[in-house]
């Protein structure tokens, strides 16, 4: 790699640093990283929701796969849901900023149950598995419906 | 929750999940995902590059945490790059296409440094911690080099 991209590239990674770290990124680039977040629960939570409706074939490598993955992206919208991005457009609405522990404990609500989806992944009993995974879609909607435009 | 709402989730989760286990995902939402895997990447990223190249203090809450999420985070973009993808407007070349074998040793380059970088940040040594750090972003500018417009 030539060296000059590498300084771009290092340009390119501080310029996301200083944001990240002094909470100064901008909040445009706040709403895309949360949106992001949530477009991938999406890739990862859909198969198992098919699964747990009986849509498609129950596959146990996907649904662990799909559970460690989840695990980490629950925990990646949240802090992208600043006082500062109250104006860019997105689909969030109002009571996300106008009542802030309402939607914290909405969050709460939803990585709880992808806690525990990773434990009955774990224990391996597919019925269980089944209804965690359904526990997890209505946490997903609980949250969409007060906070989210259709 | 209503429902309503929660027939209208499931719906959706089902037209993903159909969508994803066949392999007949919509060009545009894999486009889409792969996008956002790389949004995350960044974001994650980003304060570890900073930290390597001593522009931002060195937190090791941080890089664990950081690291963690990029672990998951450096396996999501690649089924996002089938060949039905080829004529969406991206900053993909068309080589990461028609050089299809280097396109996939340039990935595995990617993930294999950050698997390293999940190793010695357990190892806990700031030292080597910054040089893998380092790797990592080398191996990510070697694949926008060549498979990525600037």
């Amino acid at each position: 790699m030539k060296k000059a991209l590498f300084a771009a590239v290092v340009g390119i990674f501080t310029l996301t640093v200083s944001g990240a770290v002094l909470a100064q990124a901008k909040p445009e680039t706040l709403v895309k990283q949360r949106q992001a977040a949530m477009t991938l629960q999406g890739k990862y939570f859909g198969p198992m929701g098919g699964m747990a409706q009986g849509k498609i074939p129950y596959n146990a490598d996907v649904v662990k796969r799909n559970t460690a993955y989840l695990d980490a992206l629950s925990h990646m919208p949240w802090d992208g849901f600043t006082a500062g991005t109250q104006d860019i457009k997105s689909k969030t609405r109002p009571a996300a900023y106008s009542d802030a522990a309402k939607f914290k404990e909405a969050q709460d609500r939803f990585t709880g149950e992808v806690t525990k989806l990773v434990t009955t992944v774990a224990g391996g009993n597919e019925a269980s598995i089944k209804t965690q995974i359904n526990a997890v879609a209505k946490s997903c909607g609980g949250c969409h419906d007060d906070f989210r435009d259709k």
